[in-house]
């Protein structure tokens, strides 16, 4: 039976951030906004962090117009393997990249990158075709416009990529607030400006009682 | 044969409201305008009580940020249960929600909630694994942005939730307006401004000629 | 010297609700969802209400596809004078309608309607001709479009006529929440879905802490 | 072997108009502005009629605020069947709507209508389980939101339908420019505004020469 | 004392169509829909028509690229002058065409055309210069984005020209209803489609209370 | 003759920064996303602070609903006067308020605030008339929706308040980027996203050359 | 097993371009802005000869109004194959059009056309069902609004069509930078505006080292 | 009297080109489409090379992040006064950059720039209070948002500068197209791919007559 409901566990996962160099940003990225990009891309990260999954970073011709890791990136991770690779676009062709999930012994992909079509698309395509479990997150990816976004995704979903936003698999791999409900809310705190709002309101409620 | 028209039936279904929460309506939602968005929420309470279906409520965390159920969705079901889950994100993950459900007897569940991606998205996954019919009531739901909407939606639609409106989840359940045509008339009018209106200019016609 | 602020004063205002009337809203308004627009004009109705300010409502052929007043405007006001034009387009040019204003007495206009561009636009520069101050209510009125209900905004501001959200008149005939805290606080919370959240957040955090 | 690519023939389709009622129109649909859907739906009825297709007619209630069909279709089929449902939301529930699209012995359905979600999807679904090809025309075609009327096409798309737009409609069954060269071009002329000019253009050139 | 509300009198106005050319409107227009586009310049055109208004035509290069007059214009206006210009952009530097409005007689210049940013401004701002009253029909004429109509927009407000959409030229000709009950209804539901829809749903209630 | 440039100086500002409360902002704000609005208002603030002018904070029952000042405001201005506003509406109603700016002695005032049409317009408005220079930072004020914004912009344009963004505040009192290029620099940098990603790139390039 | 990543190689891969012509884009395409369909339609083009694939033209009716293939196709591939259509809509009932395609020996099958839901889907199904794999390049095709645009993208994929950006033809195609270093980064370059700033930005910056 | 149509004459103006610089328009400019923008800019450049104007570029920190001027411009005016300001972010702060104006002996001064609200609306501030008659070329300006847009291009209207387009720009210098049909058209048709259509079936069309 086929399960319906692939499900991301801590144990199994994997984060693989694929091509968020300054320059393919900058001269490609137009179906976010740039402050919003900049947030997702840093809240997938830090939720890898937070729940210490193995991360693997890899480049394009980081000596080159496409630059280096985004600002951040490179600091959250200073032992995650980086593999900058010499020419392929397709990350799954370069054989360290494969390797170096294969080291992780994971099963599960958590994959996000610049652009969404090629830099995503292939290498989460390449795994499903291989027999992982792959998940894209959607909202950490961008490309140069919400059509070539769209076109992207339901070329994934149809080939059973997960398609999930940065707070879902934050959320998935949570589980339960109460495993961490202080660095979990602290997590979310920082990365949803929208929540961070709310957050001032109830303790400025409290507040007011406690006067 | 696959059914391809699983059909909504007032004998077989259950609605799961989850964590339509004050905090994380204003904190969260950007998919919907705020008037639309609790419109849409409303009507589809309003139909669940107008069908006398079974309701459940479920919240997360409502004694901190995440606030209360929205105003309006308590007193429209006193009896519901209420499932307030001490941490659990997946609403599938707590056992009390699962066995009022279970309880209920019922094989096919309408699912609206806040955040699509996460709160509808994980228990629909859960519940379509376990074998039930699941319907995602698309414009009762809602999340940061249409993107991350569209990724969710593509999600359950590959895993076979039904995706529907709060309007075609009230259709498929009345399915003859002979039914009670007044009181379908009511509800419909109630919460769709714009048939109101037509309504209203109908009424008003009639009033003519008899003057 | 020129008074670059017209400010509405509780004491000077009266306000004129033109041709919202079903069919016009139902056959022509699309600048504004059906929602929010219907929210907006029952705000305005509801704090002209709460200020007890002379109201004065206009009809255009309501016995006739234009429609009657939409829901809820005649049962606020049921003692507002009520012009329904035989055929003037512009309402300054029925005699009745201006005679009411004069009736009241008042030098400032607050005025919104269905279209914009019409409705609202030729009575607020008669208005202005004649000497009166105009508030036109933007977002309490409605038209084809965005493009022509700017437009029709860049026509009046020209004119000065002064450019109102229904939000800003509330508060500028409030001028203090001092003068009705909790009344103006209800009609807020009434009309603003937004706010509402917000206000249930924050009590819900003064219950956690009393528990 | 499936057939991916089911192909709509002259001999084999019947055209379902369900639910163009004014009132349903102007109350409830918002995903397309009013002039393109006007022509939209009188396009897909004009191709019906250009190919001398057998087309159902139905309504839901049109003695109420529904209203009657839009103006032009009915002068258009005279002779359709119309089939006045007294109840059933679905109009695969209603026998004679059944009965008289068995009447035709075609096998293809092609089906518009107001809403999407309910009045297009419910038919279409209950007909793909009844073995039916069926083609839906999304932009003739309406409903609340571009959100609903995307999870209609996701739900719809994943039972089986096929997603046309009247134009891949008329294309389809045209096959061949030659089978009525000015016949078609005449229908196209009369309903795509965008290539009315282009032929106007095209036509002053040949004057220009002749001159 | 300043008039801040130019009127628009029939006895007074004259109606300038500047270049509503095939290949002009579908070379460059893309502030509009094409449907509704096109609705807009013959429903001001029809609007002239139907209050027997002075019309000039003007074309530039007619016999080139830019083609002929869209269709249904000519028609209309068979005795109108028409100026094809030999090369002058802006129309006001064509001596017939001026000559044509000082025919004319008239003071008030209602003027559309394509595109907005030049052959209505230019020869708008140039009437406002020699003294005339001028209407731009905004939503008859198109451009190359909403951004550059905008800055048209402004422009043309800050000279002191009238911003209009066609549907208020129409009720300010018209003034009152009773002037032509019959023909003005008529016009309108020739050309609102949202209109049309409501008076078929006020027709049929009628009906219905007569059978 | 009239300055057509008032230009800002570093010697005669003052920075007023009015109701950027947590409540405000995630009930009312929907104009701009939430990162970018985030980003905006901090990114005043940091101008403000970098140049060193003086800054006003108010708030407006900020025991209440509307909350406490959003994260980060309140610690970047330890020192600055801080008026809670016991019930006035518009702060320039405040004595203190008024007085607080007096007591900078600057003509010069900076402006921003939730919501635009209210907690600016209002303020704005006084001081215009009061013979201040203002000017309204649109970007760092939010309201509910661009069509209000729109409205408030026109209404303070034509009152004389030059519209502002926090960049262009912040080009205009640096002048010359000798003046501090570091500093600047560091400062674009940390709030401008988009620029971070052009710097990656820069710096990435010379060590290309380096290595 | 089913491969899930269908992947384009330069040596199994054919390009046909479908009805790029002049008057079928100005007078149809609406889901792109001009200078990005037509910057896309160029790319791909210039992607296909940089790779040496063999394309295939074709057009329908180029002696009409559908006027000749845009400017700058023909020129790119003087000896290709040019299918001039004497009628048949979908290219694929041209027997010419599939000989030719026979005639490359290729099985891989890259298309795009105008309009997408006529000239793109109808030879992809085709092609599909004749057991082609078949990659449709979703941004290098045109038609009536995103609405149409999003429902033949669903019907393709649902077949089996793999949805591509033309970036990502050309990565795919491309494989590894190594191949040709220079000559795709001058491809690129050429095409994609946003990424010809970053090379801009790069080259100074080594340029300023080098000072 | 006041000149209520400030016309540019070929005869009186300048051009100024402010920092088009690869840094700015990659990491600020996200009111365009990268490929609309790259066109409108290039297209203001090939009129002022048509017309044979005087141009002044400038650039703001070339040797820096900020980039090189556009690929394309400095190629366009090898012998146009290059000003690099050494720091100065307004442009009229910088003397030789006035002077390079006064050189000209113009008294027109066209202007685009990056970013709109700075390097746009400052120099074109300043050169209005000193007297010059200024327009903004709008569409060949870009900046973060069009919100931020609108609020420069009120700014900008309030203080008198004519708010154009590069169409319009080049319409007004050409006054009439018989001083050169042929370099005016290659003009247009180079810049304005929706118009190179045109032409593409108007030549069409020729030819087929004459075959």
């Amino acid at each position: 039976m086929t399960d319906l409901y692939p499900r991301i566990s801590k144990e199994d996962a994997v984060v693989l951030l694929v091509d968020h160099q300054t320059g393919l940003i900058s001269g490609l990225v137009r179906d976010y906004g740039v402050d919003e990009f900049k947030n997702n891309v840093l809240a997938l990260a830090n939720t890898a962090k937070f729940f210490d999954l193995p991360v693997i970073l890899s480049t394009s011709f980081e000596n080159g117009p496409n630059g280096p890791l985004m600002q951040g990136l490179v600091e959250l991770f200073p032992n995650a393997p980086m593999i900058s690779r010499p020419g392929q676009i397709n990350a799954w062709d370069n054989e360290d990249f494969v390797k170096a999930i294969e080291a992780t012994g994971k099963k599960q992909l958590i994959i996000a990158g610049v652009v969404t079509d090629v830099c995503v698309a292939f290498p989460a395509l390449s795994a499903v075709n291989a027999g992982y479990e792959v998940f894209a997150v959607t909202d950490a990816s961008g490309t140069f416009s919400q059509q070539v976004a769209n076109a992207a995704m339901l070329r994934m979903a149809h080939a059973g990529v997960q398609l999930m936003s940065w707070f879902s698999v934050a959320s998935e791999l949570q589980r339960d607030w109460r495993n961490d409900n202080e660095g979990f809310g602290a997590l979310l705190a920082g990365q949803l400006s929208g929540y961070q709002n709310v957050i001032g309101t109830y303790m400025g409620a409290k507040n007011d009682v406690n006067k």
